[in-house]
């Protein structure tokens, strides 16, 4: 039994010094550099190149290195009854949550406005602040915090879903009810997961339903929004403005029409990084459990994709 | 009996439209056309001329028109017997805290470098959080609010205050503890309110006791700060940059140094602004009782000053 890391785009020197200290006793595999394949039960993937797992014929579990896992769904060379985790870290959701507060924030209380009334010696002290009603797309781990946060601020808050939550604790909309949802805040927050059918949810007529001069802020996946339709919505006026930390291409192509354009503030997708002392115990627990056979930390539902 | 205003760089229609609907039989007198000063039992006052209290031999009662008390003690022509109250809001207390939680976050993640980065098309991950321990100065009704909703975000908090508070519910510094108080945060937080103890309370010889390269929100008045000490200490690296609402002339003339020095982030006194609404009530309760000797409501300590 063996561990393979397939991460060939980040820097793994932290992860392998954190799997060499808590579990040394684990053999480990490289990717490009695998010796034997056929030994590989389980590997931990991020951003996998396509169809790379198919050298490994007694693969049993699949590990993501961060929260999300659409980079293993989306590659169909995957065999389908093969257990998938992902990384649950509260650092990734208080990073996360502190991100999109600060986007919030930005936006309700104008710094932009300040910032540029400052460049020119002005003092305006009309209308300081824009009221806000938050609509927070996707209300998961991290939905859900960005929302307990919010509120506990005094901030009005409503969340949107794909089923039903009786319980939920705030204002909640789901399925076809999303219209009802976006005509009741001004700034939407996508933090769903990426499926087949979350990708292009941020489009034109999804824009379109938005209360006028709505703000945008994307930290889920660059797939979710449609790029051109932001820019479409955002000189239609239909959005005031949008806060984007992911995108299609990352890194973002250096002409790319989102550098310039002046209502968009964008970050090099920094929301909230995997930290691996968080997340590598995580693996090696699930590592432990497929050899024992106990049950996975932080398993995914394959058909919900989440 | 009658009420004088006396705001006379404010626009004060929105006073008097709430006064009227409210309290249509209290008679009003509107500075500086008043007729009959020798019935002026209270006054109501955002930044009066100095002595203009004085032409009112039965005032009785002022009434500040914001939270701060500082323009009325600051005028000794006033009979030190005359009870003064304050207005205690919670939409001030709300917008003051989401302006001061918007300064940490932009500091903590480091918005004004990605706007840098955006101009260039420079797509930068590295070190994306600045680790943050926030301390406020002043502990009060905003001070212990912007405690509340920052450590409930996960954020390292303390405090400081003039005197101990054995209950205080976040780690908590005071008087001479101000030295191991700075030791502790990186983030500076000037909610004091301003007495002759307080007035330059922000200065050089402080700011060498701080954190290298802290950060500081001065929200609370423009004489807490020697403006040419921050200048200093920003020069100097002590200090890595500073968000200031308040200044000691304002509007902030325009050649002050501040307008341009780059790491100074600047607003036109909108942190918190009062609002009539919820103000002018808490006048008309407090005229009321003084008519019928009941108690008054945010009367403060003039020995305190606030």
């Amino acid at each position: 039994m063996s561990l393979a890391i397939i991460s060939p785009d980040r820097d793994i020197t932290p992860w392998l010094e954190i799997l060499k200290s808590k579990a040394g006793d684990i053999p480990l595999e490289i990717y490009p550099d695998i010796k034997h394949p056929e030994k590989v039960t389980a590997a931990m993937l991020w951003q996998h190149p396509k169809g790379s797992l198919k050298q490994f014929p007694n693969l049993k579990l699949i590990c993501s290195m961060g929260a999300g896992v659409d980079h293993i769904l989306g590659d169909d060379t995957i065999p389908e009854d093969i257990p998938i985790t992902r990384i649950v870290d509260p650092k990734l959701t208080f990073s996360m949550t502190n991100y999109v507060i600060m986007g919030v924030l930005n936006f309700h209380r104008q710094i932009t406005r300040y910032q540029i009334n400052q460049k020119t010696h002005k003092w305006d002290m009309s209308n300081p602040e824009i009221p806000i009603s938050v609509g927070v797309l996707g209300v998961g781990e991290l939905g859900g915090d960005v929302l307990d946060k919010l509120s506990y601020m005094g901030i009005e808050v409503c969340g949107y879903g794909n089923s039903p939550k009786p319980d939920f604790k705030h204002p909640y909309y789901y399925g076809d009810q999303l219209e009802e949802f976006l005509s009741t805040c001004n700034v939407l927050i996508c933090l769903l997961p990426l499926t087949p059918h979350t990708e292009g949810f941020l489009n034109l007529e999804l824009f379109r339903k938005c209360s006028k001069g709505s703000y945008l802020i994307n930290v889920a996946r660059g797939k979710h929004l449609v790029e051109e339709d932001l820019v479409t919505a955002l000189d239609e006026g239909l959005l005031s403005g949008a806060l984007l930390d992911v995108f299609r291409q990352e890194p973002l192509p250096k002409d790319h029409p989102f550098w310039d354009q002046e209502n968009i503030t964008l970050t090099p997708h920094i929301a909230s990084i995997t930290n691996p002392k968080a997340a590598a115990p995580q693996i090696i627990e699930n590592y432990h459990s497929l050899e024992t056979g106990q049950p996975l930390v932080n398993r995914i539902d394959r058909k919900k994709g989440y």
